[in-house]
């Protein structure tokens, strides 16, 4: 195969101007290598089907990555104009399942191929041109403006992969050959595998900010765990011997499933794993676009809970105990083989960046050499490795400011981590240090290797919450009160609630953490939570879907206390239907969010990037005689907001103070009438000594 | 003269290592020059004189810019090790002749010459090493941990330049001629000067973060003025025409004098310039280390003072009125004949770089040239140029955290500008942007050109501190009360006192605005109060020299409310003779600060950067059965005291939780007893609807 993909670049480097060129051509293989993965769709009418029920349509895929760069360029403030703010709001979110992705796509209208890709084309110039304007010095930081070009680059190359995947889902009617993506066409009956052992190692984790290559949040700071020696499959597992384990009707084996899985085979009634046709009685195999005569020498595709069945039963087969390997342990079988990390290393030597194969190849095909010399398969490529590790942040993690949901949100211990990339994994996938996790029950190009450890289990780790500014915030909503301050999601509720004159359905705009949203539900029959930040409403998500929240507060230094609320403490039982939480922008809401009979937004317009977008247009969104509350310090900054669009706290040309009530009024006065104002004191715990203490203003408003 | 002085280098660069090398000389060439300044002493003992009562000793100087690297080096985490502790503290501060400066030499121990000479090796093989090493990435940013190298070397730039200036006000036995500083040997009668007219202009000054070379903090954000067309005489005034104005009895003609003047005339006694000397009824002329006959086509070397009464003189004399330029003026002359900056700046076309001499020249030697063809001289180099501006922030003025006490002192409307560099001006000094303001009766080699222009006089505007910071301090010490909590400032010096066994000195540590300074002054005979920032401390020596307190608080966004305190109002007139104000370290205090019946540490063990230094010997600065309190939020942050310095508020080793208390207790158990512990609250206002609402622990230590 021709080299399709080109190696991510390197951060550090001596000319700013050949730097640019390498950021440019890497971001035009990528973007163009992305329009490469949907030829693989047969016409235009497929972009508007979904491979699967909890995705999107193919459509939304093809505008998301371009829309990602226009979306983090804007929240940066490193461009001011939209492109389209249409396409902005509708390609914005929606990768991983998670509950607050919006899904339901029948509440918009779907734009034209041929204007989708008009549009990438007008993202590709802007880009392109930034890429050799925006200020730059080497090595390229977090801090630089060039990260986040590098941030929607590498984002793209997450779903090249990704889309790889969808594509394969497809029925076979609608995808078609494609020159860049030919399958291995060798195979033939399975090796016979086995075990080599491991030396025991002291394994260090995570990179620090000096690191040469661009990486996820989720991969610096410091990890070190003592591994014991352990024995591990030579090979990865392939078709031929995971085929026992379905000829032993494995899938109906309560035995070698967990509770997950069981549900997993509840809802999907999976008897065998998802890329196998049973036809006439014979096990078939999909590739990305054909179906193939089993190849029982490739490794098998299945899920997490899928590996973790397998090895239960060859554990019960041979009364040893197998398990999926560990990160670390992962890293130890790495660095036996040395591997040679990007710049250095060699693609041919691995089915990986499109090198050699638009699909798996033989499990011995492609050989690494331990220190004594054994011999093992597919360390790096191939199909990437389920671990039996959840994600977790490294010590000294830091939330990447551009991208906050990026990892957060995975520090759940339900993402387990899948190592080592597939054929199909290029740019950071790649790399040594990449990080990648997912839902158990969620396929990718994804198989496994087994070991054989006396180390532990992970054990499930109590899920209190990681971020501090979320464990703040949900301290602060959850937590107790201070001051003799009563607790501002359930004063500003009350509020909002007493001045509605129907009550329909509401809107928690700014919900945060998602208090205010349950209490507005007992007056109303359904209430929607939107927040900016993922990691925040995933908060009150979790509330709704599994009755309980729980965080760290900090006390002293880094001494902090766990505390948990459960749904029944709040007497919030009855509530859970009547509430959803949503991922949203407030001055670029999608157009579906409306109806309302009170839009409630706390402690939002100040930190708006520009709010006049939010004022303008939200009587549009609101019922007749509905009601606008919103509340606010007015604590204007420009970390938040350009100084151009405040609403107050500066002087005009004429030398007049402006305060924002005075704008309130003058921008809300053609569509509203303000009923009420009153200040409302909150409290946010920062340490066990050391509080926020803040008077709002809340102003009412009614829908003229 | 051969070339003595590189030129400052440029921020940016496609080599690192040529960068390095860069950097490596210049600050070699300076070294060296600052030490070449110092063989003008005649001998080791003139080390120890003094050119002035209100400055130090030289050896102070000789000292002080190589202790300036070591403490911005540690002050900023980059370095971990002192070099010399005690050299350190003494050597520390000093330089603009402010009150907080201690100024009483007879307190320290001098150390000998050699020693300080061989300190300074130290410290110049430590900095050549970390130009080396340290990470550096083009251009070199404000960030850049080299930023505070170059900040280094451009402080001794300084320090060349005002040596010179001490020197040349020593007795004439105390120093000896340099073959490096030759004065100039040309002199004759003066011209007669003349005015030449500059067109009406837009100025913009300031730089933005992107200029290329480095800039003191005063340098950045963005100040617009139109100016008039204005008439501007063709050369420096000499000192052939100054000589009417002394041969009129200018000194003793009140009219020519403004108070200030009034009042310098009266410390002073002055008949003439200070380098005149009048021998037998005729001025002969001091120059760096000889006095000669009167180079009457040389420029006057004159305070603003006198510049100002010459101004006055010869308006009353002509019928016109002659100012002192602006600061926009003064650029508009520049910006008519064309100047390069530095690197493309020609060093042969003025007097300074130490090119031509070491000392000024005739006013008619170097000509630069209108776009109209006029002639005008001396636009830069020779003498500074005296300006009628008192030294302002430019818009988005951002103080640099490592010498945050550089500026903004000297934004007090009592600090005048002076323009276009002189003879002895090297470095930073002598590039387009750089602002240097002194008080008006300060000496430097300065003199004067006037104008006549229709813009107005500068008014004084009103002293309001726009430093955010210490606004914010301000108000918390002499502002409101809110939420009905005490001022602290007074109850923390209430409960000091009520503890304090014997009532002679008091020590008031991280005093900031100084109002517990004073409060405790009404128990106690003398109260020191010490903060590490001069920002701080300026306030305290303000109530106490100028009765008042004057400051903006802030309300929302950028907008503020000037308020004024003044001491008749606290009560505390009686009280001033009993507090002063210093600079100080707490974890490196100078010698002299001991024997105290209280010490008070106020808010202040969280925010060292080792705060075991302070504690462990703070018993030796107290008198017998003397008081120590402590009082603290314990709000530990890396950004001010790496974790490893923490004394609380993480897990130790054996997994115990480590509380602040408990160290106290451990650390200070030996030397004192814990008498009392309380909780005590704050509140500090950041806008007129957000607070930080803290409970602080008091915890009091007697003596053993």
């Amino acid at each position: 195969m021709s080299k399709l993909s080109k190696y991510s670049i390197l951060l550090d480097g001596k000319s700013i101007e050949s730097k640019r060129q390498e950021i440019q051509e890497y971001f035009h293989n990528t973007f163009e290598l992305y329009e490469r993965v949907f030829e693989v769709l047969r016409d235009n009418d497929v972009f508007y089907e979904k491979s699967e029920i909890t995705r999107h349509p193919m459509i939304f895929y093809f505008g998301h990555t371009a829309t990602f760069f226009i979306n983090k360029l804007i929240n940066m403030k490193i461009i001011s104009e939209r492109i389209n703010p249409n396409f902005e709001s509708i390609f914005a979110v929606g990768v991983d399942e998670m509950s607050w992705d919006d899904m339901d796509s029948a509440r918009y209208n779907w734009p034209k191929v041929e204007e989708v890709r008009e549009y990438r084309k007008q993202v590709k110039t802007l880009v392109g041109e930034l890429i050799m304007t925006l200020p730059l010095s080497l090595p390229i930081s977090e801090e630089s403006e060039m990260w986040i070009i590098l941030m929607g680059i590498e984002h793209e190359r997450i779903h090249i992969e990704t889309s790889l995947v969808l594509h394969r889902q497809m029925p076979l009617e609608f995808v078609k050959d494609s020159l860049y993506f030919q399958p291995c066409s060798q195979s033939s009956s399975a090796p016979k595998n086995e075990l080599l052992e491991i030396n025991s190692a002291d394994i260090e984790l995570g990179v620090d900010k000096s690191h040469k290559l661009y990486g996820w949040d989720n991969e610096y700071g410091v990890y070190k765990e003592h591994i014991n020696s352990f024995k591990v499959s030579k090979y990865l597992v392939s078709n031929g011997e995971f085929m026992a384990f379905v000829n032993a009707d494995g899938y109906k084996n309560e035995e070698c499933w967990d509770e997950e899985g069981r549900k997993f085979l509840e809802i999907t009634q999976a008897e065998h794993p998802t890329f196998w046709i049973k036809k006439d009685g014979v096990y078939r195999y999909r590739t990305l676009s054909s179906e193939i005569d089993m190849p029982l020498d490739w490794p098998v595709d299945v899920n997490a809970l899928e590996a973790e069945a397998y090895c239960r039963y060859k554990s019960l087969q041979d009364g040893v105990k197998y398990q999926l390997p560990s990160e670390a342990e992962y890293r130890a079988i790495y660095d036996e083989v040395k591997i040679e990390d990007i710049p250095d290393f060699d693609e041919r030597s691995a089915n990986l960046n499109f090198y050699h194969y638009g699909s798996s190849c033989p499990v011995n095909e492609f050989s690494f050499v331990t220190q004594k010399g054994d011999t093992i398969y597919d360390v790096v490529g191939n199909v990437w490795q389920w671990s039996r590790t959840p994600i977790r942040a490294f010590e000294g993690f830091e939330v990447h400011e551009a991208y906050d949901d990026f990892s957060v949100p995975t520090f759940d211990e339900k993402h387990a981590l899948i190592l080592g990339s597939s054929w199909a994994s290029s740019g950071n996938l790649i790399t040594k240090n990449s990080r990648y996790a997912f839902r158990k029950h969620f396929y990718q190009n994804a198989g496994f290797r087994y070991v054989i450890t006396e180390d532990k289990e992970e054990n499930l780790a109590d899920i209190y919450e990681s971020d501090a500014l979320v464990s703040q915030y949900c301290e602060f909503q959850y937590g107790e009160t201070h001051f003799g301050v009563e607790n501002f999601a359930i004063s500003t509720a009350r509020i909002a609630s007493s001045f509605a004159t129907n009550k329909g359905k509401a809107l928690d705009l700014g919900c945060a953490t998602g208090r205010a949203t349950f209490e507005l539900a007992k007056e109303f029959d359904s209430v929607e939570g939107i927040d900016f930040s993922v990691r925040f409403v995933g908060v009150g998500a979790k509330l709704k879907d599994e009755g309980y929240v729980a965080f760290s507060v900090k006390e002293e230094g880094l001494l902090t206390q766990n505390k948990k609320v459960t749904i029944e403490e709040l007497g919030y039982e009855s509530l859970s239907a009547k509430v959803s939480f949503w991922q949203g922008d407030a001055c670029n809401l999608k157009p579906n969010f409306k109806g309302y009979d009170l839009i409630m937004a706390t402690n939002l317009i100040d930190r708006l990037y520009n709010p006049r977008l939010f004022l303008d247009t939200i009587d549009e969104r609101l019922n007749e005689h509905g009601i606008l509350v919103i509340t606010s310090p007015y604590t204007w900054q420009e970390s938040s907001t350009a100084k151009e669009f405040w609403l107050g706290g500066f002087t005009d040309e004429e030398g007049t103070e402006v305060h924002t009530l005075d704008t309130l009024q003058k921008v809300l006065a053609d569509k509203f009438e303000l009923i009420h104002t009153q200040d409302l004191e909150f409290v946010i715990k920062e340490t066990a000594r050391k509080y926020q203490h803040t008077i709002s203003e809340v102003t009412v408003w009614k829908k003229k």
